[in-house]
């Protein structure tokens, strides 16, 4: 990977795209320097994709999968020459599989990657093939977004109002426009939306560092919080909706989102603010029954002690830093698809989308 | 003030002390510092004891009480030579009265100080007097925190386990021991306490600054979390009592705390864990009904744009940034306070003990 001066490309209607294909190798908006520094890197080593999510250039469930996805046109692209080209993709495969536990999209595009090669009867046909089908899930993240700020609207209730986000689940968290944060832009667009409350969402300060500059850049209106703030603002009143973006949503409606989103559904419910969760369906993991058999990743203590190379904490102390929670399904008031809206999520109904 | 080479006094009993009387000039160990660096400042004029107040050089609601009476000894030591001296002792303290809002152990121990000026026929006599009058003051916040320890321990139950505490509420915070952190204290040493998880308190990061610091000096175990992992913590079942400290109590038993208090007394009751406020009597303020009628500090939006002077955010964000919360009484299982415990707190209890 080298830093190149690719200009960070803003569309007014997707938002600031973090994830640039040149057919030759693929470039990612460094998610870690933002907002100070907009800095791109390019690559074409399937396995530095792989170091590359693993370190979070790249983050966001629906991103990390779009990413593997380009990683895997990168293996074929460089096993060319080999005889072993078809294996040789597939360790490839493994490898970006490997990078991260918890978000499902990136099992899932990598499963699409995979079948479209088993046809493949040359590495040039697998060229072609898997290159299709990248972009094909790039361009579908970005439709599905649309798709599901349209039916969000349509649960949402009259008038104008705040709504609260936590992490970030914007244009630089999928292919483009967004999840959650694709909601709060059609609530934008839609004269819906007075402004967006932005947990900091720590340690990683997804909130601070990447929401609060995507909402910026698009001048929609947005109060940047520490996460602890949440409990007050909804207290206040002017929220009528939380709503935050998924890493898995399990077969009973049980949805694994970043550290904070279970918190955040408890405090909603008890001030009467509607919980909303924002996905595509390739979030959704149908193979398991429920979050308690998520596996979530637990990330280093450095995460926690210190902030951008500032040490904030004494040096050895321990921490208990893991990246994602489970929110119980009965917490949460609407799973927002592509395919549709699930209210009040049970087994039953999510079988009767995704079954 | 002037930094000088006082090394922090560390008592196996009390904890590590952050203000030293030296009879004449205060000392206070620069909270803004820790834990990489102890650096001990002087303060021989009570307006700038009342600006290191307001700079959170010293912080906590009984440290702030205690630093303010030592301020207006200091007053009196100034105008000695004065002809209106009792008039610029009376400034000082409205000076120091402006210094922070919310805590109300300030202007307890301004009232004290007030009064025992009233008293005094000469500036000599308002120097020894207001100096005994300090000292007490001083004293008996120490006396009061060890009190409260015994009182907590009655009524936590059998059997060893784990607490949750937010902010710093230690002998950092206090005049020593601490409030809740004495509680916690007095749990470690009557070997009833298997850990303490300390919540990192954003934005002023009193949790892994101060209290993981704190702990750590004694060998008490703790593990830091980000403040957005608290309902996962509660969740998992180890955690029998959060403890807070309190910066206003009221005559209904509302409490004002640092933000993000109120957040987790909703999590503790919707994972059955106890919730315990411990706070000296100094802090009750029975001339407020309720909660709604404490002001609550906003400091700026620095505070959460950035972290030790490093931009987490962009620049110009709006920001969100209360200092405090209040915790209504229905959501308190216990105050604590050297004048007694107060289960399930109600206003007819309250005036029971504070009427």
């Amino acid at each position: 990977m080298n830093p190149v001066d690719t200009p960070s490309i803003s569309d007014n209607d997707l938002g600031t795209l973090a994830i640039l294909w040149h057919g030759d190798h693929l470039a990612l908006l460094d998610q870690r320097l933002l907002p100070e520094q907009e800095v791109w890197l390019t690559y074409s080593d399937p396995r530095i994709v792989a170091d590359a999510i693993r370190d979070m250039v790249v983050r966001g469930a629906p991103a990390i999968g779009i990413s593997a996805a380009y990683g895997v046109v990168l293996a074929a692209k460089g096993a060319v020459q080999s005889p072993d080209w078809k294996q040789s993709i597939v360790d490839a495969i493994d490898v970006l599989a490997a990078s991260r536990p918890t978000a499902v999209n990136l099992f899932w595009a990598l499963d699409r990657m995979r079948s479209r090669l088993q046809s493949c009867a040359s590495c040039a046909d697998a060229i072609a093939g898997l290159t299709g089908e990248a972009e094909a899930i790039h361009a579908e993240d970005v439709a599905a977004n649309r798709l599901m700020g349209r039916h969000a609207l349509d649960i949402m209730g009259e008038g104008k109002f705040a709504v609260l986000t936590h992490c970030n689940t914007g244009a630089l968290a999928t292919g483009g426009y967004g999840t959650a944060l694709g909601v709060v832009r059609s609530l934008w667009r839609a004269g819906r939306l007075t402004h967006v409350y932005a947990d900091e969402t720590r340690p990683w300060l997804q909130g601070s560092r990447l929401t609060a500059w995507e909402l910026q850049q698009e001048g929609i209106p947005v109060i940047l919080n520490a996460d602890s703030a949440a409990a007050q603002i909804l207290r206040q009143g002017e929220v009528r909706w939380v709503i935050v973006g998924a890493d898995r949503i399990t077969a009973n409606g049980d949805v694994a989102n970043k550290i904070g989103t279970y918190s955040l559904s408890i405090l909603a419910r008890h001030h009467n603010v509607k919980f909303m969760v924002v996905a595509p369906s390739s979030t959704v993991d149908m193979a398991l029954a429920s979050g308690e058999a998520i596996p979530i990743e637990e990330r280093d203590g450095t995460e926690v002690r210190s902030v951008r190379g500032v040490a904030i904490a004494p040096e050895h102390v321990e921490v208990f830093n893991p990246v994602f929670d489970v929110t119980p399904a009965s917490l949460i008031d609407a799973i927002v698809t592509e395919k549709g809206v699930i209210e009040q999520p049970t087994a039953d109904k999510m079988k009767q989308v995704f079954g």
